[in-house]
């Protein structure tokens, strides 16, 4: 890791806790980060703002012991008084009001809606019209593909729960040219149900989902352009719903460029992530939810198809955590220059 | 069986099919009702209305090819044209409203909400303040111990479901005099999340039950009074929810009349379902809530402490079959002289 | 359907109950058949045999009341002289062994293993060596498909669960011409845990699937040649368990022959399933798993991407009614020459 | 916290980190333990050791980047050699033979089976009967009544689980005298399937639990000496399975000494639990299994019936982390001298 101080947070490195504000953190993402955020070595928290429309505080019965603060009503001018740093875990609306307030007031970012994620101003308009422009500063906060971009971002954009967990299975591969170009990508994921938020709905009714699978939005979703942006191709993309309540899986169908070996396939995934201390690769082991549920791992597993041309990706993370409260602050981490991994094992 | 002819509807036996309405189709229990009746020989479902304020008719996907009708608005005089006997899936107040006028109106009514379920008038302005007076003719629809009063009832109304499975436990040694007067009865009851109803809020979310188990109501559920009525004397009841969608395990805990054997408790079980076809004893071998999911069955199981007066009693039912629609249906069809078990195996 | 008569079963229709044995009753599909067969019309169950080492006769106390009938050990002779018709649900070693046996005495076998599905040798010795030879008589037994093939067979071979949700879903388009000659197949398939069988495994422990989800065996499960066989084109096939105890969704990907239009997708679904009781087509309407628990329904939903020439297919089942009993009884019903839904419904 | 040394164990407090062991590494209570130990600020992991008979060792792919080491097969000798501490996480008969040879060696040994829990020799042999004596400097780890004893133990015995929640929502009452002597105590506890260990049975087959709760072992269980031993008085235990994977929900009835007011009971948990670092009390707020899940909480919420004399208590655990390892581990961190919390937050 390069030594050099980038931004002002990382001179800040070690000397004093950072002071980080989480709007939205009575969502199922904003709980996370407060739980994680608490335990973080080189943190304070200076507060916490509920998404719901209540004039009174309110604690967290879960988070008791954990962290022990009252969630109050967002006000614009406490936090950028208080926090140098704000993670906004709000629909993407109020997200791509707020953030540029923010921004203009000098702190730093981290947004874990979907306002700041595409890049073409014609894809932004038709999937989160609420996004005029893209501020400057900007980072996708993949973190192990954009270290660099993350380090000096100003905002930084988290990315979605399902392309974490899909780009982090092909991205290796479609840089290392094993990919045959033109060939269909097909991401089939599953997801649980906090992934459908913390709204009361008819979808996320126990009743609805238990004993049951569903598929929703073929072709439609917006995180299939988040993905075509990073991989720089299209893909058929179809989320489904499983009755769990934590992770996503996601199975990668694609074809592989003529004589691309198993060995070769093995060989871009390691190198792709030699350094990445999230990522656990299993090979032909496939890697299943239940590994990663609680963890910001991102497990990925594979078979190759030599024959065939083929291969299949299997890649695990728990949605909350790597797939949004985790990767948020595993951004923040490098933003400020400290390990990765703080307040994250 | 008495062959006996004690109302029109059974005088009916057999010649034409009884004409049938259901209001309030769409909700978990109205829904069943459907599921069954469509197939019960000797019932013709006339209207089907819905609960949720709407003007459009609608179909039950998951009802396809099964009953294939419409869903329409409730319309009181059409409902009397339509049909000779409702069943009422509404909420108790909705049911206090409806019953009566149909009642006025010839028609049989089966409800399945609290409204009609307390004699008292204290207890049930407490509990069911909408039910200002008891309609005449109305009955308790235990079926396995009101059997006679069942036939002749123009209003029945049919049980919860934790008073269903705590009393078909209960009542075979209540009434044998084999509890001890005076000990504590603890009814610790095990629902699945459709016991919450269809409504989607906090406490029906997938992920606030997903791995989790949660007491509610202690002391204080309305259920209580019901089962108390039954008993003539005190229970401790306290009701909990389990990650599954259909079913109620009711655990009984009190202490017999000092010298009670083992044996004693078995016969009062089987001599009070001899002629019950819907309740299975599985003595020793406790019953699960698997063995009666999607039937109409009430598997009941008991394990005596004969040194310490101690007896404890595992009863199980389907909360939406014979906690609610299929007790209903087996309670029409004593009221229409048919074999109980019409439309039910 | 057609009215003469094609064989001694079809001749016996209406005028006695067809005498059948259950082979394998103990296990999940054999439960479901005695469940099943127990409430059929035109049946009386001759002999239920276990398929555990066992030399006790057994009840199975879930099917008290609805067949009270003991599951024996296996005994051919007496099979041969009690019933018409066996099912065998039976380890394909097991039925590979036993099947020719019943058949050389004259009895119909309806077989729920693999043992007899491929008809390709070197396939066969592949995935399913035990069997030597395919017997005279054969049919595939996938009903809404192979109707008059079935009606004549003397050894009925039960399609395989994933096979029976991905077939139906992928047949009418590739027999209608629609499905792109040389595209790639992707079939995503998510299946209940009682898929996984009845051993008590580490794969079928509770521990490993709750909260989980896990792929296994991509481009090497033994249904892929199954389904290849059906469709005459190669598929890309990699099953998953999901966290429920009954159903399949299988989610079909391919591209369509270009100018292929919605209405032609829609147009061909419903041509071949016009006289098919069992399959309800949903459209857009996307079918999920709940739907068709516990029935012989298999729903078919899909999504059409008319500009990028792909289409997206969802098909689920009860893994273990259409999947499996289900199946196996609609096409018994089938070779009587009795309705298809007779006992079903 | 008395600063005394009392044993060499506090004397090393701060200066080099304890060397544990880690017996039935592969099991649910002995992978927990390792994932927090390898945490543990304090403690290098000198060995884990499999149940299993296996003479390779092997790697837990769930833990790999929290703990890469391998397990290996049990020796005894190279874990005197190599540990100051070991943990069993056996089978209780293993855990009988195997730790007075620990302790002759010097070790401390902190079990998790029932083998060292009970004192009185009768009841011991009735249920453990492996365990011929208790030796010397035996504590019974339930760490927030034993603290003093706990800190100067060289065989601790950690507590079961179904004792853990329960004891600690029952002893301050009993206590402070609340509790009316003679009274039945009904303890209907609710547990998650991996209490029912990690090996594949009938019992613990995903399909036997889904979708279903069962009651087992009434008036049987063995730990039920345990907890009268701890409360000093006869309690009714009847444990049941629910389906979900970690945690434990304990149901606790019984009566009051007439007039305790409600807030007397609050006051005594107050008071019970002032300087408890792992109770949370939430009052009329009764605690659920997720809020505890996956952590060392036990979470304690009543309702008190004031006219009826009647008290009911909900206490919530992780079954794994409090109801084993976790309280291990705290126990551990009380005989080090250490905080409580070190490790487990």
């Amino acid at each position: 890791m390069d030594t050099q101080v980038v931004n002002e947070l990382e001179g800040r490195r070690g000397t004093a806790p950072i002071r980080v504000a989480v709007a939205g953190a009575t969502g199922f993402a904003g709980q996370e980060l407060l739980r994680l955020l608490a335990r973080h070595p080189y943190v304070s928290i200076a507060a916490a703002t509920g998404s719901q429309a209540t004039s009174a505080p309110r604690r967290l019965p879960a988070l008791a012991r954990i962290w022990d603060g009252t969630v109050v009503p967002f006000d614009r001018a406490a936090i950028i008084a208080a926090a140098e740093v704000v993670f906004l875990a709000l629909p993407e609306k109020a997200s791509a009001e707020t953030a540029p307030a923010l921004l203009e007031a000098g702190l730093r970012v981290i947004d874990l809606s979907g306002a700041f994620r595409l890049r073409d101003s014609a894809a932004r308009t038709q999937w989160y019209p609420a996004t005029a422009t893209l501020p400057e500063g900007v980072a996708y906060g993949l973190t192990e593909f954009e270290f660099e971009a993350i380090r000096s971002a100003r905002l930084l954009s988290n990315p979605g729960c399902y392309p974490t967990a899909s780009l982090l299975g092909l991205l290796p591969l479609q840089r290392a040219g094993l990919l045959q170009p033109g060939a269909d990508i097909v991401i089939d994921a599953k997801s649980g149900i906090s992934g459908a938020g913390k709204a009361a709905t008819d979808r996320t009714h126990f009743s609805e989902n238990h004993g049951s699978v569903a598929a929703y939005n073929p072709f439609g979703h917006r995180h299939t352009p988040e993905m075509e942006q990073a991989l720089g191709r299209p893909v058929t993309f179809v989320p489904h719903l499983v009755p769990l309540d934590r992770g996503i899986l996601s199975s990668l169908y694609t074809r592989l460029v003529p004589g691309t070996t198993a060995a070769a396939v093995a060989a871009a995934f390691e190198a792709a992530y030699a350094n990445a201390p999230f990522v656990r690769l299993t090979g032909d082991g496939l890697p299943e939810i239940k590994h990663v549920a609680h963890t910001n791992f991102c497990d990925i597993g594979w078979k190759v198809d030599e024959g065939g041309g083929r291969v299949f990706v299997v890649s695990v993370i728990d949605n909350l955590v790597k797939g949004a409260a985790g990767q948020a602050i595993q951004n923040f981490n490098v933003m400020c220059g400290f390990d990765q991994r703080a307040g994250l094992l």
